[in-house]
């Protein structure tokens, strides 16, 4: 509870940006964003006043329930601006917009972002880029110690020593803020030095290094139809979703960990072969020939693949099987990490090295074979850890697809929206909710069901669903 | 090839039993029989005898390898009835039809079953009657002892010791072989008491008993439209799913195996659970009312959760969420050790416990959680043999599913097509391999790709898949 409150008293610190950005414009909406902060505030401090007493040493239970009513809480708090300024007439959409805003997912439920005020727009882009920078910390910090879905996979090298685990990870917190800082501001250059306004550039470029995904235009991205924007985009989607202790090292002069990176290599080979397939799609359905091709398929499957969700076109049109191709790299995500979401590449490595060193094991009894990963050998434990992320995740997105079915969703808008709001991708597919649909027209029951989706992806599902276990709250 | 040869030579044997059917009903086709029997039992006997002198341990390898040579050359045999007698006429369709007899899928190219042969009908239950028998020996002798998917579970009970393994396989299998026979006896019995024609009765017995699904009517069992039929068919085909190793200990007056399985109690509470669901869906969409829903529910579940393939009727027009749910109880199959197909209900459990252990194990990081089935832990080469199982599957009815689509079919008949091949089902669903339709307007294509998928289903994928690693044919 004590974190908790920190985090949302911060939270609270940061709306009070949105106020300052509504005050340069002369817009009305700074006293929303003065007051809704403020409560924050105030709401954050009293939980961490009330309980500053009780000792910090945190079991692994304690641990998971903090990060859920942490997530839970922010969420909640971050869809007051919406709520009150009136943009997002219920809170279920104000609810919605939050989470899909701090879970980096990019789903919205806003229409005529075109002209909604400044505040607001800002306010979006500032939760994506504050999921987003949490998302790492917590990958770096949270998840290894909990154990989840192979993410101890990550300990052994961060944290060295038990006494050193407290100042290492203040400064590598440190390390990294500064590094996301610094790539959002050369994000935000850019795109300023290819024609965007400033107020668009800085909000974009939030969104982009975070794989976020808002913008702040209905068309998205596309609005722009600008190759160089694109492009731009391209490159900060590749490099938010790189695992940001990579940044760190080759700060202090150590190149030798990225180039040696294997899910780095994956990831940029995984990309290179997706693109060049999409690029095929878009120039044989006669959508974008030739170059063009390259650029909507290295735009828009990036931006699907790292989870990051602008579009710039419609891509459920490239051919007959753009549809199931744009559905299954929805899944694969980034590096763990990164800002980046759904399942990951480093998982799909480690089920592969297990799948063909019990291969191996099989056709030879007497044989010694072992899994490795990074050039080191992966324990048991992790791969068990991995196989129950894979099964938990295929449980997750059938049982989800299955609950929007059956509140009367048709099946590309149920099977992609529960993909989506899981791999915290952004839009889904079909008409609805496709790239150039919005979350609006769906039922409220639909927008929890997504939201509790985007929730479950972004804490890589072990964290919420283990407080569905009766053992969970035995003493 | 030595074993290939015997059981090559056995399936020229077995064409001698049609032959014989045709013979009594007067029917040209005996001489065709008589002739494909004589040069399969000629290629049989020569394959034995070119490799007598060779030495009889077999590797790991060469063990995978001959199962799946055996396999492909008794389908090959298997095919020369249905193309010579001109009944089908391209060997494509030959080949389809009889790997999903042998394979115990029951999807069918053959229009106008009515009016055919009797003897070709009478080959047609004879293949899945034969495919049955030896899959359940299969499961017993030979993938326990290559540690497939999780098999090896089944492993110790049945060969206590190195030296007894032999006489012990050679007994259970004539064990299993005599219960096979009077369960297929009784089923035929009861069949004729309520009324079908001796024929038709023998036919399906032994295609119920294998839960094969080979029906001698194109409206397959819902040609007779006998409630007595139905539930005739529903007990024997459960019984055809529950492990037969169990029926030898109850011979032998051990009850207790069978009564305590845990396996066994999952399957009944699955059952019991998806009936109830379908009769849910069958009532309220109005298709058929009360206990005539039941009586079909029941029929068309067990159908096709034990991976038979008979109908009734066509499920999916039973609401909107009739072909999500046909689609998904597809995949579970029964118990390991029968006739039944798919995943199966052991690696569910399996799983399940992998991961509430591994659950418990992040929640308790110190608490020593161990998976068990039962009653005895699971090792952990089991649970890792387990999830390869898993992920292969997964990623074969992706790979087949997207091969399918490719090749030009629709999105619905591509997956369940993918998904009725790989777990040996036999209809799928939607318009054209629906429970009312038929496989014959595929192409070559299509057909040989379901056919390799049937082939991999059955021998539970790493069989057949380790072939194609560089590794295997390394000396």
């Amino acid at each position: 509870m004590l974190v908790t409150g920190l985090l949302v008293a911060t939270l609270g610190v940061a709306m009070l940006l949105p106020a300052l950005v509504d005050l340069a414009a002369d817009n009305k909406d700074w006293m929303i964003f003065a007051s809704s902060g403020t409560m924050t505030m105030l709401v954050g401090l009293g939980l961490f006043a009330a309980n500053r007493g009780i000792p910090k040493g945190l079991s692994t239970r304690q641990a998971m329930l903090m990060t859920v009513v942490s997530w839970v809480a922010l969420v909640a708090f971050g869809a007051l601006p919406f709520h009150w300024s009136g943009v997002v007439p219920s809170y279920t959409d104000a609810f919605f917009e939050s989470m899909s805003g701090l879970t980096t997912t990019g789903a919205t439920v806003i229409t005529g972002l075109d002209g909604a005020p400044p505040g607001i727009l800002f306010w979006r882009g500032l939760l994506q880029w504050l999921g987003g920078l949490g998302i790492i910390v917590m990958a770096i910090a949270v998840l290894p110690m909990l154990q989840i879905g192979g993410m101890q996979l990550f300990k052994a090298e961060a944290f060295d020593t038990a006494e050193k685990i407290l100042p290492r990870a203040t400064q590598i917190s440190t390390s990294i803020t500064l590094v996301f800082i610094a790539m959002t501001g050369l994000c935000a250059v850019a795109y300023m030095a290819v024609g965007m306004a400033a107020d668009d550039a800085v909000i974009h470029a939030m969104t982009t290094v975070a794989t976020g995904g808002f913008s702040t235009k209905d068309a998205s991205i596309g609005y722009f139809n600008n190759a160089a924007v694109e492009w731009i985009a391209v490159v900060f989607m590749v490099l938010g979703s790189i695992p940001f202790i990579l940044y760190v090292q080759m700060l202090q002069g150590r190149f030798r960990p990225f180039l040696a990176d294997d899910q780095v290599k994956a990831f940029a080979g995984f990309l290179a072969v997706a693109i060049l397939a999409g690029w095929m799609m878009a120039h044989f359905s006669e959508n974008h020939i030739g170059l063009e091709g390259l650029r909507h398929s290295a735009f828009n499957v990036v931006s699907i693949a790292t989870g990051t969700g602008y579009a710039s076109t419609d891509y459920g049109l490239w051919g007959p099987h753009a549809v199931t191709f744009f559905f299954i790299i929805m899944f694969v995500g980034g590096c763990a990490g990164s800002t980046s979401c759904g399942i990951k590449i480093f998982r799909f490595q480690v089920l592969i090295e297990a799948v063909r060193q019990h291969v191996s094991q099989v056709m030879y009894p007497h044989g010694v074979f072992r899994a490795r990963f990074n050039g080191k050998p992966i324990q048991d434990r992790v791969i068990a850890s991995v196989m129950s992320f894979f099964f938990l995740f295929m449980t997750s997105f059938v049982v989800l697809a299955i609950l929007l079915r059956l509140s009367g969703l048709d099946t590309v808008t149920a099977l992609s929206g529960a993909g989506t709001a899981l791999s915290n991708v952004g839009p889904g597919l079909g008409e609805i909710i496709g790239p150039s649909g919005n979350f609006q027209s769906l039922s409220d029951l639909q927008k929890w069901l997504l939201a509790a989706g985007m929730l479950l992806g972004r804490l890589e599902l072990f964290t919420v669903l283990v407080l569905f276990l009766p053992r969970f709250w035995r003493s």
